[in-house]
């Protein structure tokens, strides 16, 4: 099957923003055995999208569309495939009952252009879009498909996911079964080294992705039957998964964050946070997961020093070793877990950026978790990032030192 | 000057990369008065390069390439480049000589196959590449421009800023400017709506985007000089803030979070936040501006009702209102104000789901700022969105409260 994306913006063609959701697709694309071999950013004008579509439907099998669906004049996807198939775009009734229905549950009355985005032509349906009031198109005529979907990448991920595959699965020639192993503590390349001997198998795939939080180590396999798939992969997964050990933190939608919470609801504990330079991207994190609040009591992002000391961290402590040390992170995770009487202390603190601290350079970060029974601390080296990735990265290093903790695989102190 | 941008490389559309490079072009070019019309990746395949190519030069002016012009045999430009015009490559021998110079500046023999990026053909023109092995090419010929370039993003940033835009400066017919007005508290069909007289201007142009963290309207002129292109914009910029009044928080980089903090910083005041649905994003996104150390003291991420209670809300309210009230937020203002001894506090409550509290819908949010002036509060009706939206939106709502109270568009109680 050949693919190409076609995604539209006129923000795409002046810099504002970066085509990500073109980098999504082609990764999704390989593993499920389509061959992607154009890709094309066209602006918010019908003329140029049209001429694009037709090239693309003259030689794809697939043309997977991003952008366009908005209520807005400028979102023009929808008129585009019309025009292309010579198709006239009708009013849903369902649709609109469901858009307007969407808007009353804000509180808030539809405006009228919104109505558009209730629209169909004869060859597709909508794709539904539980997050956003724009529903996709799947078109098939003429052994053609076409996939519309929004730009905003979040809906688009989720529509991809739940809509646009399984409605390919019986366009591709057989299961596919995918599973991603999330991997903290080493980077891509160190990963794909390790892997290296498994990396050339055709059936399962193996192959390595850098993302936010973790790297995806994506296995997948085709067969005839969904087991026969599932049974590849899992041997796949065995061997990946004695070469990578407890670097694997978890699988598919798993993040630090709730594979912390998951040992943590299973143990019936609670945890608090005591938190500097992440300044309480910590605590959003742990608060991302759903039913976090059965584990996690609060946290206390203590920008100041002064404010670490009213929170308990010993004056004496912030004086002789600074408040960016080994023994300020000890002292803060001490401090909030007996302050909020968790059974989990964790405390973090370090340099930010973008300037030194205390003659320690942009990056440092020590880390302490203590608990029932004891106390492990670790530190880093100093990321040279920027401001942002600091903290992303301190909070990942923070929540993989908790895990490994609970999980027993580092023992405390 | 109408352009066309096409990548080359089989990493592209395997989704390895994200190609940045077109967002850095795009950017570029927008200013510079050329028009972007198409932004094309294809993979390392000669066929389809050229076949790209050939409609890019039927439709466009200039054509910028990035990528292929390493020295393997997947690297194609050149052949493209030569197969569309009909020219021959020939190696040019004071290239060659430059080559092998470098090679033997690095202590290292050049691999024959090297040779292959000293070539030209008769239309071509070497672009300098000082940190590099690839030289780019500028190529001009039937009134069109094609510029090829590495694909390596800080070789192809010099060569297009060093070598490329000096080129095109005789082609370049005006200049360009342009504005982009922040706006918070709007959707963005409310936006446009509210627009609507002025989004039919062709110069200057206006436009919205829907950004994660507000509205953006963009506002562009060209003319035939820097200062004509400044005044078209700022009449323009002042109907469009007539017409939105303070929803206008800032412009082009301004975050809510960043203009807050300059409110802050100009009056010398302090800020300390305690926070229970937002769970830590609102302390994270205050303190993503790189000098909030200098306002932001801290903040409490009460996750339970026992640690907002420890942290100075009355029992009493909290027994006679529920953790999620207007009333709780008032409190959870006036305590963190005085705990932290800051100059103001505030306070944020609600529910981020997935399930009901208290009786009250998902997305319900109490807001209170407490100052040296008095207080102010505000409650959302309920986002429809998921968790992490609920979150986001009520970071929003909070940061635009407070800097409605600084800027004294809202009169405290």
């Amino acid at each position: 099957m050949r693919a190409e994306i076609l995604s539209c913006g006129t923000e795409l063609l002046l810099g504002h923003i970066t085509d990500t959701n073109a980098t999504y697709l082609a990764q999704s694309l390989a593993p499920l055995g389509i061959d992607l071999f154009f890709v094309s950013q066209v602006g918010d004008n019908q003329g140029r999208i049209v001429e694009t579509l037709r090239r693309a439907w003259e030689r794809s099998d697939l043309i997977i569309m991003t952008g366009g669906l908005g209520p807005t004049e400028d979102d023009l996807a929808r008129e585009s495939i019309s025009a292309l198939l010579g198709e006239t775009m009708q009013v849903d009734p369902e649709l609109e009952a469901n858009l307007r229905a969407m808007f009353a549950r804000m509180g808030l009355k539809m405006p009228e252009r919104n109505v558009k985005q209730a629209t169909l032509i004869p060859s597709a349906q909508a794709l539904p879009n539980p997050i956003g009031t724009a529903p996709g198109w799947w078109v098939e005529k003429d052994g053609r498909i076409i996939v519309a979907m929004p730009g905003v990448p979040r809906e688009m991920y989720r529509m991809w996911q739940e809509q646009a595959i399984p409605r390919l699965q019986p366009f591709l020639g057989g299961i596919i079964f995918t599973r991603i192993l999330r991997v903290n503590g080493l980077g891509e390349s160190t990963v794909e080294e390790r892997l290296d001997s498994l990396l050339h198998s055709t059936n399962p795939t193996i192959a390595t992705y850098a993302k936010e939080d973790a790297i995806d180590v994506r296995i997948t396999a085709k067969a005839a039957t969904s087991e026969e798939a599932e049974r590849l992969v899992a041997q796949m997964e065995g061997s990946a998964r004695q070469i990578l050990g407890n670097h694997v933190f978890g699988t598919n939608k798993d993040t630090l964050a709730s594979v912390v919470g998951a040992l943590l609801l299973a143990r019936k504990q609670t945890l608090g946070v005591m938190e500097s330079l992440t300044g309480g991207l910590l605590a959003s994190t742990i608060t991302d997961v759903s039913d976090s609040s059965n584990y996690f009591v609060g946290g206390l992002v203590a920008y100041s020093t002064e404010l670490k000391t009213q929170m308990g961290v010993p004056r004496e402590i912030l004086k002789q070793y600074g408040a960016v040390s080994k023994e300020t992170a000890i002292a803060m995770a001490h401090a909030v877990r007996e302050r909020l009487g968790t059974d989990f202390g964790l405390g973090i603190t370090g340099v930010v950026g973008p300037d030194t601290q205390e003659g320690k350079p942009v990056g440092t970060v020590y880390i302490a978790v203590a608990g029932p029974e004891g106390m492990v601390a670790s530190s880093g080296p100093g990321w040279r990032a920027n401001r942002s990735d600091n903290k992303r990265l301190s909070v990942f290093a923070a929540l993989n030192l908790l895990r490994r903790l609970l999980e027993g695989s580092i023992k405390p102190e």
